[in-house]
């Protein structure tokens, strides 16, 4: 199927997954809606990543947690099933991934709590609504990220770098840059940086730690926004003996609305 | 001593709480820096406490867990010592006060975790900056609050309906003071209703549920915004074996800066 003929509901599309009949990056379903990245963990992690995502609110928006035993994320996306509802999996254990599934049967334990965090497509949608090009996917690549200097507020066995997105924004659009994606803290919310990648300890900004690089264009600023990465690579390098993550780019597809998450 | 002998820096004050010579509400003390209200409950409890004020920010605005073991709330009030730097604190055993101390020594255990919460003292100082009048202050009086009949959003043992506090607000006032709020979702920020007070289940908005009633001027209307009672009242009907919350008005003083909690 191509993009164009895919069904915009949300709960269409998770039942053609949930079928294992599309099985590809979410990037541009569901316009408008929310997408999440997903981290689940054993209970006795919980607690922990809880408070590192109330400490870390810009890389770790947090949107919903579902309790253990519990596999519908019922005010994101009531009638869902975590287990089989996002495209493609990845199972870590210790820290090193250990399977790439498009289910969770065979991993699924009932002292899972499952962890809804905020992505970078409802931002980037109302960035492009207020006229701001976003480079990357113009050129359907993915967005440059990089490990900064800036340290994240540990909880427990959680703590490392912020992994931050950069976008070149056109000088005359980094304030409504900034503007647009304040109303939106849910969803990694206002930049962390503008303008100095030295100042947040990235060395080269042609050489992303993740992602692909973008070319500049005259008189376009590095914008740097908190990333979803961020609590991937903190939760890896604490080395859990289970966890579970999202394949990058196959989102889990929630039913609430962008703009519901706007603080004004 | 008066309050205008008082010193303003929050560490002095905490210093005088500490040993036992400012034991009185502290509104008005340490102007411009963020109050908190307390919420100390065991280990065990704390991962549903703290799903639950994810859940309801509004009503329960989290500014900082301090985990089980530890007395300081590093990031608001780096030296501060949450068993005797509020000036009065209430023990709850099975959702029944058995005790109103000035320390903390008698019930402290090291599996306690510590929660603070937004107040609306820091809202209150925003909205008064910009010209609002706030009419139980000018009273002396306690702010009116009522319970609704907006549910919260339960998570495990805690559930129950939202407490909000009331402010009587000019009608050409009432944008702004929506303004003026959105900036402050750490302490309660934008009003939950405008208005109708039936609209939420009030039935006599002379009557408030805790505090005290306030009159009406010509052209005002009832606005009312979330509350901090609302935690503590769903933490009480949970009947837990051991809870401790600073006595009504006694809140903890930190070091931050109400400003520094603006959204935009």
């Amino acid at each position: 199927m191509q993009l164009a003929t895919l069904p915009e509901s949300p709960d269409e599309l998770r039942s053609l997954i949930r079928r294992g009949e599309l099985v590809r990056p979410t990037s541009g379903m569901a316009p408008g809606r929310v997408q999440a990245n997903l981290a689940i963990m054993p209970m006795d992690m919980a607690f922990d990543f809880l408070l590192f995502c109330q400490r870390n609110p810009k890389p770790c928006p947090l949107l919903e947690v579902v309790e253990a035993g519990q596999t519908e994320p019922q005010y994101f996306a009531p009638g869902a099933d975590l287990r089989t509802d996002a495209a493609l999996y990845r199972v870590y254990q210790h820290g090193e991934m250990v399977s790439e599934v498009e289910d969770l049967a065979e991993f699924w334990r009932d002292d899972l709590v499952s962890f809804l965090l905020g992505c970078s497509f409802s931002f980037e949608s109302a960035l492009i609504r207020a006229g701001i090009r976003m480079r990357h996917m113009e050129r359907d690549t993915n967005v440059p990220m990089f490990i900064t200097n800036i340290a994240t507020t540990p909880a427990g066995a959680f703590s490392g770098p912020m992994v931050v997105s950069m976008r070149p924004i056109p000088q005359e659009q980094v304030v409504r840059a900034v503007q647009v994606t304040t109303r939106f803290p849910a969803v990694h919310g206002a930049p962390v940086h503008i303008g100095n990648p030295a100042a947040i300890g990235i060395t080269d900004i042609t050489k992303p730690d993740f992602g692909e690089p973008v070319a500049f264009e005259e008189g376009e600023v590095p914008v740097f926004w908190a990333c979803g990465v961020t609590p991937q690579a903190v939760a890896m390098s604490a080395k859990p003996p289970l966890m579970i993550t999202h394949a990058p780019g196959h989102m889990f597809i929630t039913n609430r609305k962008d703009e519901d998450l706007a603080v004004l």
